[in-house]
């Protein structure tokens, strides 16, 4: 199961009851902040997460609405006393930026700091361990930007419990089953793997795409993905708009979800111009019928 | 009259319901923002300030707590539709800093924003008009540390007006009277000023000292300020700590304020190891009398 908690949903400046954009991604036991907005921080304690599980940030672009409470939170987590690295993922200028705010309050973290600045125009490989991927979703801004795709890694086959209680095998050989491997029994006959396991769960994933222009070249690099965030800070009405300042409109993250063939598209980044976030759901549900709405607060699992 | 508007006076970090440093200060039909911590536009929109009364900001020390609002401040205002100028007064560097930020947006301000970077170690004049002036108050912190004294120049005399109308005074002189001359009347008798006017209300001032260890040669500096804050990090049980920190302690705070003689103390920027900030004001009470908290959201008129 992925779960996703948006702290922030919301285009441009922080205000009272909206934050700009940030998200917390749990997969397969990892928290991975998708950009850092102002306030961040605090959103992170309204929702009572553990500054201490956050071991990586991925940041997007440059813009402060996407990055503006990273200062604050990399000074926190030293006056909470962190001793875990961090590790920070984002455009080229990022470490320059965060370094020179920190030694100019002459402060600097008291955990290890890595920062792992992005250059590639195609889709690259960020992050990789046994259980997941992070891959570069390259965007078209107004800045370099790229969106994130997080994948689960396809997980050991499940034991198929009666049978292998009806062979009587030993606990010892559970782990080679999972992996696949067929078990010869005492009475030297072969119990096929096939007999023995059943499918794991099809593994997940999550692509967050924001901030960008329509962007269809992006729909092979989503294919099937379980769940998409796709930027949509304008309705169709003010395409114009979209187009000037490399936006996208409702209509056209539904039609991304479409040709992606994506589970569920989730938007956001909405502008503020529209009296309700509804008008967004209604535009792009007539080209993709599964759509949800981020709200600052809401949780989604997949 | 001087109005302060508490933003934030909490040390360190933001939290769900505890803002870091900043103040709206009124004086003289000037807005003037003292500190900058992340999350003050969220606090100046809370207390529905219109953004396009504030025209200088001015910055103690490049601490996170104190200025990491300051960048996402700065892209409101453009996002504003802002056109009037913005200054900018803090220590040398804060120009790099929001320079910087602007420029890996690829952003810029469509208004003239002009930073006034400070050195000194003495006490200098950083703004004046016909109504102000605005002085520094070195501190003693960790890194360069300025406190900044606003003070209303001294008025012009007050027309007696049962005098001016036993003379038969026309409207025309009154500015003259105003500004202390004498009048001559038409019979060629002279009237002495002090017979026509009254004093003007007393100028008062006001005194922000954020952050610094307990530092007794400022006194001369803010001697009979109408209101001093100055910040109370901890207790005396932890005068070790401000110490060591560089931070005071609220007898410290209260110490300073008897010392300079001023009217009214208001402490802050507590440090959240206490339960309540009650004990700040007891603590100082036993020092000097009229001491008062600040609170995030409260207003005190001086």
């Amino acid at each position: 199961m992925i779960k996703l908690t948006i702290l922030g949903c919301y285009a441009a400046t922080p205000r009272t009851l909206t934050n700009p954009t940030a998200q917390l991604l749990e997969i397969k036991n990892h928290m991975f902040l998708i950009d850092c907005g102002e306030g961040t921080q605090v959103q992170l304690r309204k929702h009572k997460i553990k500054f201490s599980r956050i071991n990586h940030i991925f940041i997007s672009h440059l813009h402060g609405d996407h990055f503006f409470g990273l200062p604050g939170l990399v000074s926190t987590f030293r006056l909470l006393g962190r001793d875990k690295e961090l590790h920070i993922h984002g455009p080229k200028g990022i470490k320059e930026a965060i370094t020179m705010l920190l030694k100019l309050g002459d402060s600097w973290t008291n955990y290890n700091l890595y920062f792992h600045e992005i250059t590639a125009k195609e889709s690259v490989l960020v992050y990789e361990d046994d259980k997941v991927t992070v891959e570069t979703i390259p965007l078209n801004h107004r800045v370099y930007t790229n969106g994130y795709l997080f994948k689960e890694k396809k997980g050991l086959r499940k034991l198929h419990v009666e049978a292998v209680e009806k062979y009587k095998i030993d606990k010892v050989y559970y782990q080679k089953i999972k992996s696949g491997k067929d078990i010869t029994l005492d009475t030297r006959e072969t119990i096929s793997n096939s007999e023995l396991t059943i499918d794991p769960d099809a593994p997940k994933s999550y692509a967050f795409c924001s901030d960008t222009a329509y962007k269809p070249d992006i729909v092979p690099i989503i294919k099937n993905t379980t769940a998409l965030y796709h930027e949509s800070t304008f309705l169709h009405t003010q395409e114009d708009l979209a187009v000037k300042t490399k936006h996208s409109t409702a209509k056209e993250a539904a039609t991304i979800a479409k040709d992606a063939e994506v589970g569920t598209l989730v938007l956001g980044h909405y502008s503020t111009r529209y009296k309700s976030i509804e008008l967004f759901k209604t535009e792009a549900q007539e080209v993709f019928a599964n759509v949800h709405l981020a709200e600052d607060g809401k949780v989604f699992e997949f």
